[in-house]
């Protein structure tokens, strides 16, 4: 095991490493030509404009006031500076509540490691057990914790005391914080200026009708039964196949300018291609004329299927957006049930148009509940038996496999560098692709079950990741072997046992998981501000693509916060705060450098980089919530394990009061602050009503909602692709998204610990 | 172990004592001064009237007419005749809806007879493996069960089918059923006439405001909130003192009647009283003067507190039933949230007036869900630890602890009969009166939890009952020991363990619980016809108290289904027939046999004889549809726990996949059916507005509103309690409501087993 001195080499490196990605941030963001990496959110704003126009030519690229390199950190209280109801406007609500569950680490873990230090420390340093033990061997951070006390000492009434003040302490924040964050909420939904999404309502499943078509079925239907409040409707149109044109469309253009820019550049030499798959075979052609022509094409193949999207009866999906005159008409409709049977005609909250997930607005009930049923089924599966494919993988992929498969490789793979890397390496690179390619698995998984806004598939995705990494980081790296195995045992043995087993092992993995927290939080985050692959990109875009102002906008890839994989990670952090600050206090302070970091780095991004592509009004909360709770209800389970095995049994009964009473607090919040992210208030909506009907009497709302919700392909001639997530299906070869990034960082980190 | 023949001979004794207790019916029910004890139901209803009028003296309490006799059974034809919407419109949905449960445990299990006798009983017959082994001891019911297949054998493959096809055949019958009951729900309530819980809402959690009173802050919130929709509001009086008082006055009327009669029979004496508790102890005093002074007393007190609640503005509790325009504003209003603060201005349909619980109106939110914390943490005591205070009281109620408290008893207690009667009777007492308590006490749980409906008390009593049933009879029978012994052992058992512990000893009780069906089934529900103990407390109360028809009609207590504990008790036959259905087919016929005869008995009596005392629309489905499919899951878990234990382990992934789907099944009905229980959809409100606009265009639906929701005291100068339950709590000398007749049958069952 690691004495202190261990832990503190792995932390000046990280420290180190972590200060090298800073230093490299601080003198990349100030070249003039990474502006637009490192500030592409002022730029979108269209605040801040491109700085090559001006001055002179070496300046337009590097910057040489070097007095601006010595300040190198201060865009750290730059970041703190800008007060929250500024970031709010400025970068959303998601945002600001995104970054205040850093905060939250902050105000939970400080008090927590204070009094941790004050009395947990003493307790167990002074606990003897150790010393007096000649035979064990133990380390500096081992007498600093719980190990180092006694079996059936009376010193445990400190941890037993110091868990219920750190459960309350807990509790309390977590109340404040779910109370403000729905005052938050319900102010920005009060104060945000009039959007489409306060008068719409979702509604599916509409039922066939054999006499009407979808949309006089929806205009009868809610004439009749929200007579003085239905406005309008907008159905809805599949138009997957046309996004689809669209796309290849727009990678074709992307292709000719490309070859426009290098005849540009080199007029002597005409630019050829060939006809076949990525250019690779076929017939050798002139580019541009090659890439014209199937532009050409694809434009007529795109007005055909535009007409027939929209003359077709077949392409309307059983789906609508129907608008209200009063925000409380939309209010009433999408919280009431409409028909005697609830299958069909289900309203709910219209989210923004660009939060919408167009494919997933025609599933019918029955279909609904059996994908459900299959992605439970796969997502089971996948946590517990993601290792049995990969291994499978792995025998394949040994030398012998591929000089099989490969016999022209064999005199290469034969020089004995390159075999010793393949069995190096080929081994992990199964499992290091899985991780890259989680998140998007899981965000498939999430798409298959259903959902129709982003948001909620983002959130969803969380979720599952959140399950994942609970089974596989946090008990696969304390029991070691693959999920499969503890599912295994878990079955097989008593349910008092299980917490036993796991709190057993808790004080010995301290120190892998103060490494894990220097790794994969402090550098990762420090990582995170340099946004070496978008850096990477649009370089790369800027060299070959771009021509115009307006392509050099687009090369911009802002990226956005990445919930579905970013929130389970904090998650994972919070876990290990709430598990070890009464094991290993000693961890605590790690936890707290994570949060102090990750708040001030975020912070800075979202107020300079990030572009959300939706806004759901922090309705993730919830769900943060809940599985804050869960990690503090696991780490009261896990330290009555603990405890029971140290011969302080007669604790359990006041511990086992802890869980029941968390889930009390549970369905106390849950019951007391849920309803302000899922429904929306009459009597709020009334003011509102009421306010605009004073202030604007002549507005004619029917014009502003009429094209709200038309399918994005329908909106502008310029497709806009509706999420960041699709572009990363949709152009694998580019991964612009921070989560690829992120995943493989992360990944290498999994595969360290679960030694494939 | 019984052999056939014993089972026989049991079988043939219930059979007789089910027999006598029907003939005893029939005899009873045939004298005409039985009449408003077997017919209640008729006079209420104004059809029947005293046959004690007319005629000949001795025909007015005799029935003489010998052939009557001769048809001593057909009732049974009569009670199956009435065709089901005029049962409906007679006694109610939820009765009618309440019998069906019974019809859906033959729908359930006479195809499943069918199916394990011509498949399972030849497979287990022909399995041999009992007779095989010399050393074994079995009996011919062994035979007929899994028991007597070999350990490994392929015949396991015909128990795994039919586990598959009696579990779809279960649900396919649950899924029909659901569908059946929410259209006939959705049908009654579109049917029904006007009724004032159409239109109206409960609010609760009326915030205070210093400005205002309750009613004036309620008024101004609908009207500005409900603008076009709001109608009319009714405050709620804190009226359970007075409650109380008209409690007491009527229970000194009751005396002062007996005494009057008294008096009248024997005009020569005058009935003296004493003044002390209960008329002990005291002064003697002239009975009549006494008690018309009380009285007279008594109503100066009712009329002070009558006029303190009306004008006492601290009498008025924060809640009101506020009314609306249309059943549409009351359909939004009722799913709506109306207020930002999710606990305060809590609205919900109105039960209809008879159905309100008036006490628990005014409970706020924070209070709420501590109450329900503690009554859950209650009640997990209650289930697993009741034998604890049991055996402390049996403990001391030996006779040495009696002679100690009562030394004067000594001379009695020491005689020989005595003294084994005390012996032998008094171990069990405290558990027979706790069981006869239980469903009271569940109940009074119940209603600290806050619910404001005597359904849903109803609903939430039989789940906690359910559970009681569950744990303490259904496992306390299979695996002997107190439930806190299984709780200990199953916390120290693995999770695969479990079932099969449960599992392995599920074929050896298949005797006991087929006595167990005969004695509490067969017998129970024959008792239920006889109504013995309303037919004793009606003759007494005929005697000493009744002096006008009004009396009479009063003295009869036509008593109501006891959904609280009867619905349970049914949940225990499903349960052990589900369960059986594989593992010991013989026990089905039973099963039929119960739910054949329950279904003609309730038949008969919600025809002629029950009263209920609300109408919720068969709002208890959902709990049983819950309750039936955890019966099943639990079925295919223990299943899967006993064949795995012979030597069948490779069936477990086939039939893991069972209680997935079943559970899958379950979320599916509930998506799809629940809501019709919980919600009121917008498109049948709006029909029927529209009909009744139509219709009825000068109705003044303010005044058929105003009084409604009056507290029932301020109705009529006569106070009815506002229901059954109440009636027996206060009035606990005289068990009128049948469960207490039931628990104490059903709870010689309970003790015989657990061998108190």
């Amino acid at each position: 095991m690691a004495s202190l001195q261990d832990i503190g080499v792995a932390a000046a490196i990280n420290i180190l490493s972590a200060f090298a990605f800073l230093v490299a941030f601080a003198i990349l963001r100030l070249q003039p030509f990474n502006d637009r990496v490192y500030f592409p959110k002022w730029y979108l704003k269209g605040i801040r404009s491109s700085p090559t126009h001006s001055g002179a030519l070496v300046s337009k690229f590097v910057n040489l006031d070097f007095r601006t390199y010595m300040k190198f950190l201060n865009w750290m209280p730059a970041a703190l500076r800008m007060p929250e109801p500024e970031l709010i406007d400025h970068a959303g609500l998601d945002s600001a509540v995104y970054i205040r569950i850093y905060l939250l680490g902050l105000k939970i873990f400080i008090p927590l490691t204070v009094l941790a230090f004050a009395v947990l420390v003493p307790v167990n340093w002074t606990g003897n057990m150790l010393e007096n033990n000649k035979d064990l061997t133990f380390s500096d951070i081992d007498k600093l914790s719980i190990s180092n006390v006694a079996s059936g000492s009376k010193r445990f009434w400190a941890h037993l005391i110091m868990s219920y003040v750190f459960s309350f302490w807990t509790c309390y924040v977590l109340y404040k914080e779910y109370k403000n964050v729905a005052s938050m909420r319900l102010h920005f939904l009060a104060s945000v200026n009039r959007r489409p999404d306060q008068f719409t309502v979702l509604v599916r499943n509409v039922p066939p009708d054999p006499d009407e078509s979808v949309s006089e079925h929806v205009e009868h239907f809610f004439c009749v039964n929200h007579p003085d409040h239905y406005l309008t409707h907008q159905v809805v149109y599949n138009a997957n196949k046309l996004a689809k044109l669209v796309t290849k469309k727009k990678s074709l253009q992307n292709r000719l300018n490309y070859y426009q820019n290098k005849y540009e550049r080199n007029p002597t030499k005409k630019p050829t291609t060939k006809t076949g798959f990525w250019g690779l075979w076929g017939t050798t052609v002139d580019a541009i004329d090659f890439y014209t022509a199937e532009i050409e094409k694809m434009c007529k193949e795109e007005t055909a299927e535009r007409e027939r999207v929209i003359s077709d009866p077949k392409a309307i999906m059983p789906a609508a957006f129907v608008s209200f005159k009063s925000r409380w008409g939309a209010a009433v409709c999408a919280q009431t049930q409409q028909s005697s049977n609830p299958t069909v005609w289900l309203t709910d909250w219209a989210s923004e148009p660009r939060d919408i997930y167009w494919t997933n607005l025609a599933i019918p009930y029955v279909e609904l509940t059996i994908r459900r049923l299959i992605m439970a089924v796969a997502l089971f599966f996948l946590t517990f038996f993601f290792m049995i494919p990969i291994a499978f993988v792995q025998s394949l992929a040994n030398i012998v496999g591929i000089e099989k498969v490969f016999p022209f490789l064999k005199s290469l793979i034969e020089m004995k560098v390159v075999k010793s890397v393949i069995q190096g390496f080929l081994p992990g690179i199964a499992l290091k692709i899985f991780l890259i390619l989680l998140p998007t698995i899981l965000m498939t998984m999430s798409k298959i079950e259903g959902f129709t806004s982003l948001s909620s598939l983002e959130r969803r995705s969380a979720g599952k990741f959140h399950l994942f990494i609970l089974v596989n980081v946090f008990l696969g790296s304390i029991i070691t072997g693959t999920a499969f195995q503890q599912l295994h045992n878990f079955i097989n043995q008593s349910a008092s046992e299980i917490p036993k087993t796991v709190g057993v092992s808790i004080p010995m993995k301290a120190t892998f998981f103060i490494t894990y927290i220097m790794v994969d939080g402090w550098a990762g985050i420090a990582a995170e501000i340099l946004r070496l692959v978008p850096l990477i990109v649009f370089h790369l875009k800027n060299t070959f693509l771009v021509k115009t102002d307006q392509d050099r906008e687009q090369a911009m890839d802002p990226g956005s916060l990445d919930f579905a994989s970013s929130e389970p990670r904090i998650q994972l952090y919070f876990l290990l705060g709430l598990v070890y600050s009464v094991v290993t206090p000693i961890l605590l302070p790690f936890i707290v450098v994570f949060f102090g970091l990750a708040y001030m780095v975020f912070r800075h991004q979202i107020i300079n980089v990030y572009e959300q592509t939706y806004e759901s009004g922090a309705a993730f909360w919830p769900d943060v919530h809940r599985r804050l709770v869960t990690g503090l209800i696991i780490s009261q389970l896990l330290l009555m394990g603990l405890l029971s095995t140290k011969g302080a049994e007669q604790s359990s009964p006041l511990l086992i009061a802890l869980p029941v009473l968390t889930i009390w607090f549970h369905i106390f919040c849950k019951g007391r602050f849920e309803s302000a992210f899922v429904k929306f208030p009459l009597q709020d909506a009334m003011i509102k009503d009421t306010l605009e009907r004073a202030t604007e009497p002549n507005l004619n709302l029917k014009s502003y909602l009429q094209d709200a919700y038309i399918h994005p392909i329908f909106k502008d001639e310029e497709f806009e692709r509706p999420s960041a997530i699709d572009e990363e299906e949709n152009n694998p070869l580019v991964p612009t998204k921070r989560n690829s990034h992120r995943s493989s960082k992360y990944g290498s980190e999994i595969s360290s610990e679960t030694g494939v």
